[in-house]
């Protein structure tokens, strides 16, 4: 083992060694042991994080891809014989991986309460115990993201919220992918250029202090953008915000062919400044010119702004969102239930889970709210509108099976307006009933008797 | 712009695209302005973060990384245009873009507090401006990552700490580059295959509950382990957690071929289990198996058992350390402090910088404790240790510059070591005294009189 790092970079060449250590000692003892029989493993989570009435699923798609791709090359396994622990044979068995099983999913964007599971895999045991530590990462991440920006976007109503958050954030894969939670979540636009591009985001972006620091004259920044970007926003907090909106105006009513579309505010009591900008916008006749903020934004300073109908018309948000600082975690749990065709679950105390394959069964009333759920053995029918959809089979993309991102937009928009209105509240916690089908509760009730060792 | 993503990877050959658009926009402004003085952008944070007496600055090896490698290729350039508002002159300039500039940062690893910069960028004001959110992003992880390590570094005394937390950080680039950031704070192993192997840091795993599950017969699933990993620690609470040691005991003295290290406990009252546990290995003449423990412990969790005095070895950390749970944001900025000689600096409210470039007087006593820190211009002479050192000159790295990882971790122990030890508190706030020089404070009140424009 070497103490030099190769580099600075997370190599996607790599992405099979990105994977706990014990997973492969697993899948070599299953591998050794003739243990190849078809497992279901569950990812979920057990209680729904603080702050979180609304769970967005999402990721799975990504997941889907890289389970796909997943492939343990020559060098992988040459690294892998340093560790002293596996066998050639095994080496071999890694060598020639292939994801060979299905996935079920639920579609990203749908909201998902605890218990329920996000995605199973059903593969051959030591296949799917491989893919452990990366399935869950993959979708923490997203889910995270998504369901913090969820937030963002009720507080802010009708008004967009744009993403800042890309310098904060957990490193370069957690800015590029959050940008896709963000859109499904229902951002309008995010600074990051590459991730924007990729999923579709409107690309944003206005200037920072230290451009009108580096000129000696504020107004000269000012012009100078004005003049290369039509339309532009500028930036006017850096020394006087009102005295800086008061020179914008004696100059855009000097300069006929200067335009600016809005100007932004980074700084100080921007429910205050707002108001004082907007008066001297007004007065000056730009009623048109926009007012947009920024500066530690979080979802309940933007729903008591929005609250105050604030003449702010646009936010952008960055540290509270790149995190999700107020929960940025989900405890998701990716749980063997289902090995050779028998239920399987654990017993430890506080993390018992429900055995067996299952289907989440969401139900509505005539006028379409949704009313509840329920989670079924997958086999089983329910009322309701079944969740978990096919993703993959036999390590193929399911036809279908998988929407465009812009129809998984529209299909979370829908899903989240259609849910009880009281999951909406930002600070109180609301129930949303879920029930366990009653032949889920025999088999959990069957199981828990099978494993309790006699003594 | 096509909706389509094109993976679910951030590829390491589009870094230069995970830019702010804004960074972009103001390099072609400066650009178009003919604005090319040097400028010296300063990285640090106003504020402690919550439950941070101690933030240990990392990263800054990974930013000169990837400062020195960052090339727009044409696909890139063909990207930019597409968003209709670069000239072809300036992408004919991004195109060929070099760092030309120098670097200064604080050793990885030093103890650093607020105002103080751990790292200063000095290039043509075009080039470092489109630095921003790549250096923030590395440095600010890093930093983040570190210094939560450390806290249960310092909770754990002398029992070894080690990483499981990949599945819950936010993505595979925070997972990555994380697990070099907590071999810096003093982790002892991670679970990561690929991070541990790349930054020296001991990869450790051992089996799931999955594992058991899978087996008809949890003591099955132990023999196999054993006869396939000597030494192994076995997970023993899958279902009744005193019973599975009680028949591990067993077996193992029946079977005298069989060995292991240590048995893990992952659920319920760890500190009880733990003795409980121990007794029962005790009894039965096992006093050399360890006790490891994971589920969801924290710094303060760890500290308390430290201090009851609870038979743990070791600690197994995921989800707290992963994301930094409880104070995940640094609220890093990236200030402009220079520009043509000149010192800036903005005067938001809330948001006073000072000007100039810098550097940082470490002062201890006769024992080399530590007792206080110095901010100065670059160019003063001030009691102490300088602690700012050149990492890049135009563009190339200095020799003997950066130190070797090993070096890093033995500074980093080091340093904190020599702090305040009231510092060390988890959950008190201790002051530590941060002194501006005369000369920067002079500086200050001179930059402040010239910016403030004349109403």
């Amino acid at each position: 083992m070497s103490s030099a790092p190769r580099s600075g970079f997370f190599n996607n060449d790599d992405l099979a060694l990105m994977v706990d250590l014990y997973e492969l000692a697993m899948a070599q003892a299953y591998w050794e042991s003739g243990m190849d029989g078809d497992a279901t493993f569950s990812l979920f989570f057990r209680k729904r994080p603080d702050h979180r009435n609304i769970v967005l699923a999402c990721g799975q798609q990504h997941v889907c891809d890289v389970i796909r791709q997943l492939r343990f090359r020559d060098e992988h396994i040459e690294r892998l014989r340093k560790l002293d622990m596996f066998r050639d044979d095994f080496l071999a068995w890694l060598r020639d991986f292939r994801f060979s099983g299905d996935v079920h999913a639920l579609p990203e964007g749908t909201p998902v309460f605890p218990q329920e599971p996000l995605l199973e895999v059903q593969a051959p045991v030591a296949e799917a115990q491989i893919l452990e530590s990366l399935v869950m990462n993959y979708v923490h991440l997203e889910t995270v993201l998504a369901s913090k920006a969820l937030r963002l976007v009720m507080a802010a109503g009708k008004r967009p919220v744009v993403d800042f958050g890309m310098r904060r954030m957990h490193g370069l894969d957690s800015a590029y992918r959050g940008t896709r939670a963000y859109r499904i979540a229902g951002l309008a636009g995010t600074s990051n250029v590459l991730a924007g591009q990729d999923f579709g985001l409107p690309v944003r972006g206005t200037m920072a202090h230290s451009f009108v620091q580096a000129h000696d004259d504020e107004m000269d920044a000012f012009r100078t953008y004005a003049r290369l970007y039509p339309d532009t926003v500028l930036l006017v907090d850096t020394y006087d915000t009102v005295a800086a909106v008061k020179r914008i105006t004696e100059w855009l009513r000097e300069d006929k062919d200067a335009r600016i579309s809005a100007i932004r505010l980074d700084s100080g009591d921007l429910a205050q400044l707002a108001r004082d900008c907007r008066q001297v916008l007004d007065d000056a006749g730009f009623e048109d010119i926009k007012i947009l903020a920024s500066s530690g934004l979080d979802e309940y300073s933007i729903a008591e702004m929005v609250a105050d109908d604030v003449p702010i018309d646009g936010f952008g948000v960055g540290t509270a969102i790149g995190s999700a600082k107020d929960s940025p975690n989900l405890e998701l749990a990716y749980k063997l239930t289902e090995y050779g065709g028998q239920p399987r679950m654990k017993n430890s105390p506080g993390k018992q889970s429900y055995p067996a394959a299952k289907q989440v069964f969401r139900q509505s009333d005539a006028q379409g709210r949704v009313t509840g759920d329920v989670i079924a053995h997958r086999d089983e029918e329910a009322e309701g509108c079944p969740l978990l959809v096919r993703t993959l089979h036999q390590g193929e993309p399911v036809e279908g099976a998988i929407a465009s991102l812009d129809d998984i937009c529209d299909y979370a928009r829908e899903a989240v307006e259609r849910l009880p209105s009281d999951l909406r509240a930002l600070d109180r916690d609301a129930d949303y009933p879920v029930r366990i089908s009653d032949r889920l509760k025999q088999i959990q009730d069957d199981t828990l008797k099978q494993v309790m060792p006699e003594d």
